[in-house]
Parts: C-alpha cells; sequence; structure tokens
C-alpha cells in the first residue's frame, strides 16, 4: 500500500510536471505568433501555423495520465481535485495553442499589407496573456490563491486593451478603405489574444475552487490532518 | 453493495439528463440569439445578454455531480470515461452559452445600423451550429459514434459558410464605409457560430473516445463481459 502510495505521489508530480511543460509550449507559441505580427516575421508565423504537433501530443499524454491516475489509484478528495483541475486545464491550454494558429491565420494576412500603424497595445496584450498564463499555472502548482487572484484582475485590463484596439481600429478603417483588410485582421487578433486571457482565468478559477474545496474540507470537523 | 450499485446507476442517468437540459439550454439561447440578428429583435437580444444565470448554475451543477460520482462511487474504467467525458462537455456547452451571450453583444451594436444585405448564411451557419449541439449530445447519451463523425463532417461545412461570409462582407467594407461596423459585427458573429461548431467538434471526439476506448476494452483478452 505504501508503495502504491509512492507511485501516486510521483504519478501526480509528473502530472503536474507535464502540464507545466505544455504551459511552457502554449506560451511560447503565443509569445511566437504575437511576435510574428508585431515584426512582420512571416518565418515565425509560419512555425506557428505548422507547429502545433508536439502541443497536441502532450495534450493526449496529458489527459491519457489523468485518467489513469482516476481509474488506478482512485484517489480521494484532494487529490480527485488536482486531478480534475488537470483535465480542464489540460484542455484550457490546447485551445490556447489553437488560438496562437488563429493569430498566425491573421496574422499571415496581415503582414500582406501595408502597415496600418506602429503596434502597440497588441504587444501589449500579448504580453499580459502570456504573464496571465504563466501566473495561473504557477498558482495551480503552489496552490496559491491569492495569485489565482491576480490573474483575474488582470484579465479587466485585457478586455479593456481590447475595446480600445477594437475602437482605434475601427476609425482607422471609417477614414481610409485600403486599411480595411489588415485592421479587420488585427481586430480578430486582439479578440484571439482576449480569448487567450480567458483560458488563463478559467485556469485560475479553477485553482480557486480546488484549493478553497480543500480549506473548507479541512475546516470541516472530523478531518484527519489535526 | 447492490444497493450503491443501483443508487450509482441513477446518480449517472441524472448526470446525463442533466448533460441534455445544459446542452437544451445552451442550443436554445444560440437560438434566440441569430434570431435576434436576423430579425432584428432587440428584446430577444437582450434577453440572451441579461439570461446567462441558469446556465451557469448548470454548469456548477453538473461539475458538482461529476465529482462527487469520482469521489463517492470510484467508478472504473467504462464510468469512468463516460464522467470524464460528462466534465468536458460540460466545460464545452458552458463556453456556448458564452459564445451566445458574445453574438449578443455583437447583435446589439448590429441593429442599431441599417442592415448590410438579407442575412442568409448567417442564419444557416446557426442552424448548423444548433444541429452539430444537439447531435453531440445525442451521440453521448446513446454512444453513437456514427452520428458523432456526422457532427465532425458538418464542421467543414460551417467552416467553409464562414470564409464565404468573411469575403462577401469584406467586398461591402471595401466598397462602402457606410457598411464597415455593421459588417464587421457579422464577420464577429460568424466567428462565434464556429466557434460555437468547434465545440460540438469537441464534444463529438470526447464521445468518440470514450466509446472506442470501451471497444478497444471489450475485445482484450480476459474481459470480464464473456
Amino acid at each position: 500500500m505504501e508503495r502504491v502510495f509512492r507511485h501516486f505521489q510521483e504519478d501526480l508530480d509528473t502530472l503536474k510536471e507535464r502540464l507545466l511543460a505544455m504551459g511552457g509550449l502554449a506560451e511560447e507559441r503565443v509569445r511566437e505568433a504575437v511576435h510574428g505580427v508585431k515584426d512582420r516575421d512571416a518565418e515565425a508565423i509560419e512555425a506557428v501555423l505548422t507547429g502545433d504537433e508536439p502541443i497536441n501530443d502532450l495534450h493526449m499524454e496529458i489527459d491519457d495520465r489523468c485518467f489513469k491516475l482516476l481509474a488506478l489509484h482512485q484517489p480521494m478528495a484532494a487529490d480527485l481535485r488536482v486531478i480534475v483541475a488537470a483535465v480542464k486545464i489540460n484542455t484550457d491550454l490546447e485551445r490556447v495553442g489553437d488560438l496562437a494558429v488563429n493569430i498566425a491565420e491573421a496574422a499571415i494576412r496581415y503582414v500582406g499589407h501595408a502597415p496600418v500603424k506602429k503596434l502597440i497595445d497588441i504587444p501589449k496584450m500579448g504580453e499580459i496573456a502570456q504573464s496571465m498564463l504563466r501566473d495561473a499555472l504557477d498558482a495551480y502548482v503552489r496552490r496559491d490563491t491569492a495569485l489565482a487572484h491576480r490573474v483575474l484582475n488582470q484579465d479587466d485590463e485585457l478586455d479593456g486593451l481590447k475595446t480600445q484596439v477594437f475602437r482605434e481600429l475601427l476609425t482607422y478603417m471609417l477614414q481610409d478603405p485600403s486599411t480595411v483588410e489588415p485592421a479587420l485582421d488585427l481586430i480578430l487578433i486582439s479578440r484571439h489574444l482576449e480569448r487567450i486571457g480567458d483560458h488563463a482565468t478559467n485556469i485560475a478559477e479553477d485553482v480557486i475552487f480546488m484549493v478553497s474545496a480543500l480549506d473548507v474540507r479541512h475546516q470541516a470537523p472530523g478531518h484527519m490532518d489535526a
């Protein structure tokens, strides 16, 4: 029994490690896609468009690890929450990878036109989205609800920038028809970045739920840790 | 033991029932949002904008049901897959509810402008997205992989319409600046509908994985059902 338990803890640690790797990969692809837009780097954009196999493989691997942990060890409440959260976070990270591809799809059209303007808010949105992802995953691994709450706050900033980008680009489109196509793609890119923030928010919410439920359990009368 | 097992089956049936109710609610909100755009019905749009509480409540209830089923019954492989699939499907359906709100947000701006054109493809996209959702959930409850595969095929049709809508509206925007704002909102709406199709696709893929894994297990030597 002791040995099974040790295996379980090892497997759980490996799961968290792989989830962090997946997060790193997702973040890297967002960075590359935004760099491609900002610096009009078609090679970087192409790399994002064609390079989603590793993240898809990791997605399946992590799903499989979660399932095996649930099936073989039949974990109790606390660990169960960690694993169910991992299933959800894994899904969110895979979508973030898809969104990096969506950004690249708009970016490759965008760089085919003259630049609309110097890009400031979109790279800023990219940085916020990446930092939200990083913080949300750190919060998961460290069970840090304060950090998870900070992720939720950052989302408002991202939404504000999205609205600002939308208004500004709309003005360009209305004044100069030659900006319609590239400005439209920038609007789509800003929406994709906002959605990446939404996924980081989902992860942060899962962390808060995961940890608070544990806290409640720990405060219940007759618990085992006292 | 027999009694616990019967409770488990009842709880599992209730879970499926609630998931179907959630799917019905999500589908209904998509229908209402698309009707709001198509028939310029501001009241319908407002109803979608303000009415996401029931679906959010159901989302939490279903999550809780899944968690309790996992924690109390420690189900084995086959049932475990059904429950893990339910966790994922529940997340997808909640996002569909959010997307209905996103459609309504663009729709309320849209109806503030003169119509760009008679809408044909967007209502068609709405119908396809709704039928994909319905089929994907039926496939889950009936473990029907053939139906799940039909959902995957419908997604191509939806993607094709999205591209067509994009090209057509872009032409309007380039020719007549007064169409820029409403056409932009229609493009956003078509993207939201495409994403609803993506969620239905996710559900269908979960069903295929859930059922195929069972088939493999059933074909393995030494299984218990022979």
